[in-house]
C-alpha cells in the first residue's frame, strides 16, 4: 500500500469523464463502490465525492487485474489508465460518466477496509443508531453527501449575499454570561474565576444589539447556539443561527432585505423563482384563519371562530366555552366526506383527544342529509346556518373545537394539518412562503401575575400603539415579524427598542424595579444611554431551513455529527465522565443524587 | 426624537459624497463627532462607519439651526440637505469628503447620548480595562472598526479561495468529549446525563479526520476553539481557527494550496504581491540559526553552535557544558559595538538571567583590539579563531550562550529578536513567509519515560524514515508543516496516518497498550480501518493573522468582544455566580475549597 502520494496526481474527479475524453490518459482516486468479475475481466464502480466511473481491469493489464482481484467494496484505490467508450448496449445514460470506461493500466490500493456493518448506498436499511455510532460510513452515502454538501452551497449562499449588502460578519462569544430568562443554558465552570460560571449563547442578542451601539451598522453571522432543553423529535443541544442586524431601518426595510436573501437562496440551490413581495398576514389573522402563529399557506382548510353563532344556542358544551370566556372553531374538511371512513374519523377524535380535547363533534353532510349528533343539541335552524357560514356541501365534514382559546388553537391547527395530509391537499413539492406581522408585544403571565414579553423585553412596540401600553396593554403590537415557509417558522425578528426612554416604560410596563433592571440587563441598558441607532434584525435556523431544501424529515440528516434526543453522540461517546481532577480544578463536584428524575 | 424610520431614508452614508455630488438633495444619518459654532452658523462632523462628512446649519433653516444647537457628541441624528462646495481655503483634501458641505434643510435628533467615558477618537488614552467595560464605545473608535472590517475582509477573502478550490464548509460538534491528551478542556456539564460531561473543542481535529474518512476530500471550517490555559499575555479562551483538510493529496499538495490562499490574502488585504513558492527551512537548521521553530526571518544575526571549537578550550563554562551534553552557541550583533551603551549591555545580561540563562559572555571587538573577559579564559588563539568564525569585525559585539539545548536556543533566540530590535533590523512594514519543515515525529518525554509524539499521534511519519522508528526514534521526521509569519507560527498542520498497521507501529511506539488505544481513541482507530484515503490538513490562528494584518499589539484588538487575562468579561461580567437551581439540574455542586490557590 502507498503512504507516499507524492508521484501520483489525481487527473480527474470521479463525476465528469464522458465521450468527450475518449482516448485521454486519466489517474483517478476513489473508493470502490462494487465489484464484479466477468470473464476474467474485472470491474469496479469507483466513487468520489463527485460522482461513480466504472474502471475496467482486463489482460492488457495482468498485473493490475491480479491487483484488482484482491479489493473489496470500500477499499481506497488510485488507477492510471485511458478512457474508452463503453460498448454498445453497456452505455447507462442515467449518469454522466455512462458512456465510457476507464481501461486500468495501473492500480494502487491505498487503504483496504473491512466490510462495513452496512451497505453505503441510497438504500440502506440500517437503524439510526448504526448509522450515527458509525456516521463516518453514514456519511458516504449519496443522500448525505448530497445533504452537507447543499448545506455548504446555503451557506455560502447567504454570506455572498449578506457581504453583497454590506453587512459585516463579526464573531460574538461563546462563553457568556448567564441570563435567568429564556431557556436554560448551558453551563461552563470556570477555573481562573472560583465559584463561576460561563453560560454557552442561547443566541447573540445583545451582542449584535451592541454592535448596532458600536456604530458596525449591518451585522451577520452564521454561529452555533445552545438551549439545554428537553429534546423535542427534532431539536439539538446545538443548532446554527444566521443572525442579522441592522441600523437606521424600520420594518419594512428589513423585511426587503431578507425578502432577497429568501429569493436568492431559492434561485441558487432549488433554481426556483420566489415572487416578491412575499405574502404577509397579521398574527390575529394567522390565529383565526389557522389557529397558529406560523401558518402552512399551502392548502386553505381555513377556520372559522363561530362564537357569536353559538353563543345562545341549547348546545351546553358550546354556550358554556363562550360564557367562560373560551371560544368555538369550526372547519370544513371539503369532500372528507367521502374521503375518511368511520375508522379515519375515530382516530382523528382520538388525536386530539391526545392534544387535550375533550372530543372532536363534527357535522357529515351527506347527499340525503345531516349525520351528527350535533343537530338534536343545536337545532335543525342553527345546524344549516353553521353549514351555510361553513360553505358545507354535500361529501364535506365540519368539525368543531370548543374550549380554552390556546388549546382549541392547538388543537385545531394540528386537526387542520391532519385533515390537509389526509386530504392530498399538500404538495412537498410547493414553497409557500409568508410574513406573519403585527405579534402583540405583551402576554399576560397568570404565574407572575404581570404582563410578560411575547418576544423579548427589546422589542419595540409599534408606533401608533405605544399611548396604550398602559390602558390597554393587551392591545399593543410589537414590530416583530416572522417568516414562515410551509408552515414552520424559518426566521424571526423584531425592531429594536433604541430610545431610553421607551425602554423604560416597558421595564415598568413588565412591573421590573430600578434594582431588577439593573440586575438583569444592567450593562446592556446603560449601553442603549451613549447614542443608540434605531436598528432592528432578525435570526434564522440554518437547520430547519437546510432540511426543508434537502426534503428530509430530520434536521440530523443536514448535520455531519448530530446527537441523539438523549443529546448523545453515538460515535464519541460524549458526554461522558472525566477524571476527578478535572472537576477538582473547576471547583466543582459531581453530585448525581441532587436531581434524581421522579 | 424619532422612533418610526419609515419616512426617512438614506441616500448615501457619511463616507461618499465628493464634488461630484453638488447640489444633490441627500438624507444622511450618523453620530455627532463634533459640533462647532461660529457666528451662528453649526458645523457638525456627521460620523458613520463610512466615514465623516461636515453638514452646516444656518440661516437657511432656522428650525433645523435651533435644534442643532441641542445635539451633544455622539447624539444620532438625521439630516436633510444639499450637497455644496466647500468655500475656499476650507477644503479637507485628507478625507474623501473634505470638498463638501452639506447645507442642512432639516433635522432629526433619532437619540441622545450621555457624554462617553472617553473621547471617541484615535486619541484616546483611556485604560484598557475603561475600554473593555464600555467595549460598545471603544468599538465606535476608527482603529477598531477598521480593524473589526479588515477581519471580516480576512475571512471573506478565505471563503472565496477554500470555495473556489471545492472546500466545503463543514459544522463539527461543539459539545464534544474530553480527552486526557493537549491542553486543559472547558467542561459543560450534561443534565440529561447525569454525572458526565462534555468539552469544548480544542480543535476539531478529530472530526476533520472523520470527513475525510466520510468521503468529503476537502473540508474547510472557520470555527471557534476552547483552551482553558492560563492566559500568557496574548492568549483568549475562546480563539478562531481555520480548519483545513484534503484527501488523496501528499505535503507538498497542501503546502501549494495553502501558498495560493496566503498570497490572495496579502493581495486582497494589504494589496501586496508575495512571491512563490515560499522559502522553506529544515527545523533543525531552524533551531541552529535561530534557536526557534518560529524564525523571524526579516533580518540575519545567525546563531551557531560552537561546540567543536570549545569543548576543549580552557573556559570550564564552555568546556563542561559541552562535556555534559550542553551546547555553546554565539550570535554576532554586527555594529553593536558603536550602538550598545554599558547600560544596554548590562540590561541584555539581566534578560537572558531573567530567562534562566546563568549570565552573558561577549566579546566586543574595538578598532584598537578586543575587550572581553573571556580572553583570559579562552586564549588569545580561540578568541580570534571565534571571531574568525562569527565573522567579526570592528565594531561588532559577539554574544555567546552555554548551558542545556533548550535553555540556550530559548534564551538566545529571544536575545537575537532583542539585538534585531535594538540594532533597527526589524521591519515592521515588511512581511517573511517561510514553511518550516521536517520536524521530528516524537520527543522523549523525561516524565513518563517514554517517546511522545511532538504534533500528535495521528501525524504521519517521512516515508523514507520509517524503518528507524523503532531503532533511532528522535532521528524519524514527521510530514509536518508550520507556516511561520515574521516570526509567528500562524499555520500548521501534517499529513496523517490512514493506514491502520502504521497507525498501529504508532501506538506501539508510544508505549501504549491495546487497551489504552481502545479507551484513548477507540472509535477513531476504528474509524480508520473501514477505508480511509491518504489525507493531511492545516489549522491557523485567524486573531493571530488578523492582528498581524492589522498591526496591533494584541489580538484583542481585532476581537469585538475579548476577554481579559483572567478570562472574565468586564462588560457583561461574565462569568458570574449561577442560581443554586441551575447546578442542582446539571448534578453539580460548587466546591471553592476544592483547589485552593497555593
Amino acid at each position: 500500500m502507498l503512504t507516499n502520494m507524492a508521484d501520483w496526481r489525481r487527473t480527474h474527479s470521479c463525476g465528469v469523464l464522458t465521450d468527450k475524453n475518449i482516448d485521454e490518459e486519466v489517474l483517478l482516486m476513489g473508493w470502490v463502490q462494487r465489484r464484479r468479475d466477468h470473464g476474467g475481466v474485472i470491474f469496479i464502480d469507483l466513487r468520489d465525492r463527485e460522482g461513480i466511473t466504472q474502471i475496467v481491469l482486463n489482460e492488457s493489464a495482468p498485473v493490475a487485474r491480479e491487483t484488482g482481484e484482491s479489493v473489496r467494496n470500500e477499499y481506497v484505490i488510485a488507477v492510471k489508465g485511458k478512457v474508452a467508450a463503453r460498448p454498445d448496449g453497456m452505455v447507462n445514460l442515467n449518469i454522466k460518466t455512462g458512456m465510457i470506461d476507464v481501461i486500468v493500466s495501473e492500480i494502487k490500493i491505498l487503504n483496504n477496509a473491512l466490510t462495513p456493518p452496512f451497505m453505503i448506498d441510497e438504500h440502506t436499511d440500517a437503524a439510526e443508531d448504526v448509522r450515527l455510532k458509525y456516521r463516518y460510513l453514514d456519511l458516504r452515502r449519496p443522500q448525505l453527501q448530497k445533504n452537507i454538501m447543499m448545506r455548504n452551497n446555503i451557506t455560502k449562499s447567504i454570506r455572498e449575499y449578506m457581504w453583497a449588502n454590506g453587512f459585516i460578519d463579526i464573531e460574538t462569544p461563546f462563553l457568556g454570561k448567564s441570563t435567568p430568562e429564556g431557556a436554560r443554558d448551558y453551563l461552563v465552570p470556570s477555573r481562573v474565576n472560583a465559584g463561576k460560571f460561563y453560560a454557552l449563547p442561547q443566541s447573540p442578542q445583545q451582542f449584535k444589539q451592541l454592535l448596532m451601539v458600536g456604530g458596525f451598522e449591518r451585522y451577520f453571522q452564521i454561529v452555533k447556539c445552545f438551549r439545554d432543553e428537553d429534546l423535542r423529535a427534532d431539536r439539538q443541544p446545538e443548532f446554527t443561527q444566521l443572525d442579522i442586524e441592522m441600523s437606521f431601518i424600520d420594518r419594512n426595510d428589513i423585511i426587503d432585505m431578507i425578502e432577497g436573501l429568501i429569493a436568492k437562496l431559492f434561485k441558487d440551490i432549488l433554481d426556483k423563482d420566489v415572487q416578491r413581495p412575499f405574502p404577509t398576514i397579521m398574527y390575529k389573522d394567522a390565529m383565526e384563519l389557522y389557529g397558529h402563529d406560523a401558518p402552512d399557506t399551502r392548502f386553505g382548510l381555513h377556520l372559522k371562530t363561530i362564537n357569536n353563532m353559538v353563543e345562545n344556542c341549547q348546545f351546553k358544551v358550546f354556550s358554556d366555552t363562550v360564557k367562560n370566556g373560551g371560544i368555538v372553531k369550526a372547519v370544513n374538511a371539503k369532500g372528507a366526506g367521502k374521503a375518511f371512513s368511520r375508522k379515519v374519523l375515530d382516530e382523528l377524535g382520538e388525536y386530539v383527544v391526545s392534544l387535550g380535547a375533550k372530543g372532536l363533534a363534527y357535522i357529515k353532510i351527506n347527499d340525503d342529509g345531516i349525520q351528527s349528533p350535533l343537530v338534536k343539541n343545536l337545532g335543525e335552524e342553527l345546524t344549516y346556518e353553521i353549514i351555510k357560514v361553513m360553505e358545507g356541501q354535500s361529501g364535506d365534514i365540519i368539525f368543531f373545537g370548543a374550549g380554552d382559546e390556546n388549546l382549541v388553537n392547538l388543537t385545531m391547527s394540528k386537526l387542520r394539518l391532519k385533515l390537509g395530509n389526509l386530504l392530498g391537499l399538500i404538495n412537498p413539492k410547493q414553497y409557500n412562503l409568508v410574513w406573519v406581522l403585527e405579534f402583540p408585544l405583551l402576554e399576560w403571565s397568570p404565574e407572575d401575575k404581570r404582563y410578560a414579553a411575547v418576544h423579548h423585553p427589546f422589542t419595540a412596540p409599534m408606533d401608533e400603539d405605544i399611548a396604550n401600553i398602559d390602558s390597554n396593554p393587551k392591545s399593543v403590537r410589537a414590530k416583530a415579524y416572522d417568516l414562515v415557509l410551509n408552515g414552520s417558522e424559518i426566521g424571526g425578528g423584531s425592531i429594536r427598542i433604541h430610545r431610553s426612554d421607551i425602554q423604560q416604560k416597558m421595564f415598568e410596563r413588565l412591573g421590573l424595579g430600578e434594582e431588577e433592571i439593573k440586575e438583569k440587563f444592567g450593562y446592556f441598558v446603560d449601553a442603549l444611554k451613549y447614542g443608540t441607532p434605531p436598528h432592528g434584525g432578525i435570526a434564522f435556523g440554518i437547520d430547519r431551513i437546510a432540511s426543508i431544501f434537502a426534503g428530509t424529515e430530520s434536521i440530523r440528516d443536514v448535520i455531519a455529527f448530530p446527537k441523539t434526543q438523549k443529546a448523545t453522540d453515538l460515535m464519541s461517546g460524549a458526554p461522558d465522565y472525566v477524571e476527578p481532577k478535572q472537576l477538582k480544578e473547576l471547583y466543582i463536584k459531581s453530585d448525581i443524587s441532587a436531581n434524581k428524575p421522579v
